[in-house]
């Protein structure tokens, strides 16, 4: 539904092109590196920024949140109570940049090559929360915004939110909106803009396995008592079969099914099978069996060993049996999964397994749904029209198979679904030397997002307003 | 069969009971520990000591034998061709002795308290070294030694016996012999004198499991890959059964099916199952179903991990699908196994059972064959009887699950079977604080030494003289 008033929004996205780039790379100089002490008052500094230009876009209401840790920079603006509210998340913190020499360029100098631009922090995630920023801008400047804005902007991401959650549930009424937008998340591929509408969730724990007192004299003893790695491996062994489904009775309940049209839609992806499993470097690709790669790994519940050690692991030998053998173990979760009873049962699997010639000991670790804002949901419509509108073609629905914390703290404290619209692409070198940001992108991502917003407001409308949270 | 000649001897022995016990504790005083540099001289200041004493004794032809690292002191006494030879060997050297403030008593400051004497190297193996001397100079003090006698006491046994197998080989001519001794092994328990005649043998590997380039993100990977901790953990299980027998195919080819006199001589030992597993810290113990404890570490082979580890294993988690799985596994042999055919079989099954997703890197090691002194050998028949004249009593046939390289070398470069007559007993601290040794087995294990030369004499000329190697 282009109309005059997007025209004129986008024109003013477009009439204010060199003063974006240049206010960008500002941004980007500034070296907010949450993990370093050293850059502490660099982090603030990028706060204030982020507050100053957020007032200069128009938001009447812009404040800085100080936590133990980095500042939350929160920013508001109410147009009308009838009108849909969005909570826009995103990070104005960055990685560490080191290697430093592996860096083409220094990271906080920003160069513009070829209408890439590179710089730390530019597509994870301080471009994307830019373009929000004018997105918003150029409607304030211009027209009435149609809809509410709450701006929750954290310093901390990249060392795991740790004081977002606790802000989050503090502040619960301030932040009630109808459903948050996040736009930290890749595309799926170049010219491929996606919506991500599906996350997996996590859980965790530790087995431990005790035999002897201490490692024994394989000569000695070897024959007569249990080995733990041997009933760890056996443990492990158990939890799967042959094609990586998971054996653990109750593991699967309340797995939904993918329905003929989300198979539809990742089968007609262009998903480059070989690419994929050569970037990994595996001889062969894995899993479950009636399923594709990417159903399998956006759709369906994996159990994993990330470690695992037992006995003597330095140079050389030592022929001992060991005293004990331990794993830790992560499931990654689909919608509707229970995290806690997922844990109990696989607790109650290794009970069930673990002979008597051992003792077991399990660590319970923390859990974390998987999450789903239903295609059907006002916004992920709304995204799918305004990536028609500015892209000319269909948006990808995908899912990602991580976790995204805060989407998880949305739906449980807030009660609102998330819809991921990110305009990185995948090989950008988020974390790495040479971070970039494609700016065809950049200016694509920010004309999209002005576009979502009357888009958001008419499908909320249609669908009778505030309704669908999770 | 005492007679007149032995009485003398065995009166030599006990008239210079005190002279015995005085040089033991000089030859204890020496810090002969050869796992440490700073004490090199003294190592080769015990070796003096011993070739002197071996000169006091009347040995016509003592040399120090200098190696790259400690010397090995060599003595010889010939006093017929047609008598049989014995290979006597024993190390000089001894284990460190940290933690020193656990010692009741300094280490190097032998103390004799209710006819136990503590010193480090007291029972391992200062003490029996002594003992041999000690026999063989009754006798050649006051008869013609029945035997020829070679003794071979190395310096570097607790520190792997670095240089000991290339002079055997190069003294291949020199050493030969018809029957070797070793007094390094405890009895079976207090009052149960024994002759070992078996030894298991030992084969190693290492296996690598190699999936992805590097660790994955278990989110964005998990459940597509296959998780090379998983493969390692099936490989593992697939190669035992519930009860711990081994299902690698061949494995079990040439393991002999033990006699029923063998069985009937384990049942008969005074072994303590309770102890024993209450010594290892096992809530059950386990094992191969048919045979008892002893039975399985004494005379079946197993295969053990050793060391296993895949992903990350510190603190905390890491959510990803290790790049890597590795496992050290060593197999203990019985007699008649072929180390390099059983490494051959755990080779193939593990290519056999290994999935297409993921690569594995074998790294072979090494191995040793088990060893076997057939009961009716006339060395270890002498040894009953001359343990039945000093002990009053019938000693026990015992194999153990352990490895003695040096007996390998000797069956394997010298081709003569190793008879193994200890008399330290199991909990006398080798290794540890306040090692000791009870002095009545000392007198005792003197006599029955001094006792077993005429009578190896005599069953030796019985079975026909030199024969029965292995």
């Amino acid at each position: 539904m282009p109309s005059r008033d997007t025209d004129k929004v986008l024109a003013y996205l477009q009439s204010h092109h060199s003063q974006y780039r240049r206010e960008l790379v500002e941004f980007l100089q500034i070296p907010s590196i949450s993990a370093l002490s050293d850059h502490k008052a660099d982090v603030h500094r990028t706060a204030q920024w982020l507050a100053a230009r957020l007032r200069q876009a128009g938001i009447p209401r812009v404040q800085i949140d100080e936590t133990p840790g980095h500042p939350i920079v929160y920013g508001e603006v109410i147009t009308d109570p009838g009108n849909p509210t969005i909570l826009v998340y995103g990070h104005y913190d960055v990685q560490p940049v080191d290697p430093l020499e592996q860096w083409t360029n220094p990271p906080f100098s920003p160069a513009i090559i070829d209408n890439i631009l590179y710089a730390r922090g530019s597509s994870d995630d301080k471009g994307q929360v830019y373009m929000q920023i004018i997105a918003a801008e150029a409607w304030l400047k211009t027209h009435t915004l149609p809809v509410n804005l709450k701006f929750l902007f954290e310093g901390e991401e990249e060392i795991g939110s740790i004081h977002l959650a606790e802000y989050i549930q503090m502040h619960q009424q301030e932040l009630h909106a109808d459903v948050a937008v996040i736009s930290d998340t890749p595309m799926f591929a170049p010219g491929v803009p996606a919506v991500c509408y599906g996350l997996r969730g996590l859980a965790t724990l530790e087995i431990h396995i005790d035999g002897p007192h201490q490692d024994l004299h394989s000569g000695v003893f070897g024959g007569a008592v249990a080995n733990p790695a041997h009933v760890m491996a056996q443990l492990i062994a158990d939890m799967h079969d042959d094609q990586g489904r998971v054996l653990i009775p109750g593991f699967y309940d309340h797995v939904d099914a993918l329905s003929d049209e989300e198979r539809k839609n990742f089968s007609s992806l262009p998903f480059d099978q070989e690419a994929f499993q050569q970037g990994t470097g595996v001889p062969q690709l894995y899993g479950e069996i009636g399923y594709s790669t990417l159903e399998r790994v956006w759709s369906r519940p994996t159990l994993e060993v990330n470690g695992m050690w037992s006995g003597f692991i330095g140079e050389g030998r030592k022929t001992s049996v060991p005293h004990s053998a331990h794993a830790k173990i992560s499931c990654r979760l689909v919608p509707h999964q229970d995290p806690d009873r997922v844990l109990d049962h696989v607790i109650r699997f290794i009970h069930d397994h673990c002979p008597p010639y051992v003792n077991v000991q399990i660590e319970r670790g923390e859990g974390d749904p998987g999450t789903l804002t239903p295609i059907t949901h006002f916004a992920t419509q709304a995204a799918v029209q305004a990536i028609r509108e500015i892209y000319k073609k269909d948006a990808a629905f995908i899912r990602m198979g991580g976790s995204i914390p805060v989407v998880v703290t949305f739906a449980q404290v807030l009660k609102i679904p998330t819809v991921l619209l990110g305009f990185a692409l995948p090989d950008e070198n988020f974390h790495a030397p040479n971070e970039h940001f494609h700016l065809d992108n950049f200016d694509k991502g920010a004309e999209t997002i002005a576009m979502l917003w009357p888009l958001l407001k008419q499908t909320y409308l249609v669908q009778g307003g505030h309704h669908d949270n999770p």
